[in-house]
């Protein structure tokens, strides 16, 4: 498989790296087709932003194209970026040193297609999210609590997994973003004590918005939840699922997650 | 430098390791002295248990004999032992393969040798650390919250940082565990919340009892720690450091503190 360190083809790494050392770095997984990355814009603004509150000094035009020549190479599948703050020496205090750039192909993920069509199990993860401002929104490479929750389950029937932060509000799912339908309101949960802020919720709140959709981004505690209309699951790979069941309580798909997941489904052509 | 991985001389690590994606592991900081790994026991306790935490599948007799024939190559200086689990595909779900063992070498670290004779500055850091009781205690791999509170001060002046939580109890310093000592009675923060259960404090711990002092493992708040007699900080590596000032308030260094740090010292011959 492709990948590429700092621009050049290679398939293993420094063991000074500072992303082996302290999870000191962040990443994204993006989708590729005909040689383009989808949502190109979004994902280099997310990294951008997450290495500012990082102090990782990142060169966003270098890496944006390393990003369009990788992704030209590999046409089809899934390009992984890490970003890391690159070698360091002992001791956490930042190096000074160039962030280093990782690229990773992978194929684009096979779920069976009743995921998108009939809807998916959430399984209720007993991992909680810690809330910690400092961290909350980024898709850093700190991520023990998203491998302990996806160890909780593995039946197939359950797709997704609800994880909660640990006041009890429901947050995202592992590797997904949350949304909600009540009453015509498109509800997502708030994340700035805890979750990834994923590129596919935001492309969504945007198009919704756009469709003169009220949308909230707020507190969600479970009962709401449950008692949504509508729920659906979302990434920037699989575009939406709809949330068939959680806990017992089964929902239909409804007009409001069809809507969106055509919109999504034309981004990645899915 | 010398360095290993999986018990063979290597200079760099697949890209597929899943304590790059996702600090899918955990580390050890081991003196080394004369070829032997210092409070060896504990530190493979240590690892150990953090293994099964994490629900990763580790031989405890080979990573010994590992740690052993490399320290017996050192002779001296610091071991870095991270013990991954392994190479993952794509996904949060842990793997299951062999976890992955990477020893890399270095020099004990200079500091000046005031920082034990006179005591250290602590610098009060912004940084706080969130309450994930599946994580605490553990040295993982998810060390982002240290690196932000480390980027806090450059100034040679402090030495360490004083950590506290998100409701603010204090907890440690960015690489040291602390203890203070009033009325005869040591005290260190309880760590099932966050914070790091080091080698030297446990080390300590069992020292001071032996000795027959009354030690405390409970929740501190700031207020307290400024009204103790004695403060100190410790880790594997420096021993003990006294702390002579932190928001202020001043201490010279106390008979407990010189007591304990007499026997550091004589674990590590530093």
């Amino acid at each position: 498989m492709l990948s590429w360190v700092d621009g050049r083809p290679a398939t293993s790494l420094s063991l000074a790296d500072r992303g082996l050392a302290y999870g000191d770095g962040l990443f994204e997984t993006i989708a590729v087709r005909g040689g383009q990355p989808v949502l190109l814009d979004r994902h280099l603004a997310r990294v951008g932003a997450g290495c500012k509150r990082l102090l990782i000094n990142l060169d966003s035009a270098q890496l944006r194209g390393e990003l369009l020549a990788f992704c030209a190479e590999l046409q089809q599948g899934v390009a992984k970026l890490i970003v890391t703050r690159g070698d360091g020496q002992r001791g956490y205090a930042p190096s000074a040193g160039a962030p280093r750039r990782i690229l990773q192909a992978g194929v684009m993920p096979a779920h069976p297609p009743q995921h998108a069509e009939r809807g998916v199990h959430l399984f209720s993860c007993q991992a909680r999210l810690a809330e910690q401002p400092l961290l909350a929104g980024l898709k850093h490479l700190n991520r023990l609590e998203q491998v302990l929750a996806r160890a909780e389950w593995q039946d197939a029937e359950h797709a997704e997994g609800l994880m909660r932060d640990v006041s009890g509000r429901v947050i995202e799912g592992v590797f997904s973003n949350l949304f909600m339908v009540r009453d015509g309101v498109l509800s997502t949960p708030d994340l700035s004590r805890c979750g990834v802020a994923g590129v596919m919720r935001a492309e969504l709140l945007e198009q919704a918005q756009s469709l003169g959709i009220i949308c909230q981004v707020r507190d969600i505690e479970l009962d709401e939840l449950l008692t949504a209309d509508e729920v659906f699951v979302c990434n920037s790979l699989y575009g939406i699922w709809p949330v068939r069941e959680l806990q017992g309580r089964h929902w239909s798909v409804g007009p409001l997650t069809r809507k969106l997941q055509a919109i999504a489904r034309h981004l990645l052509d899915c």
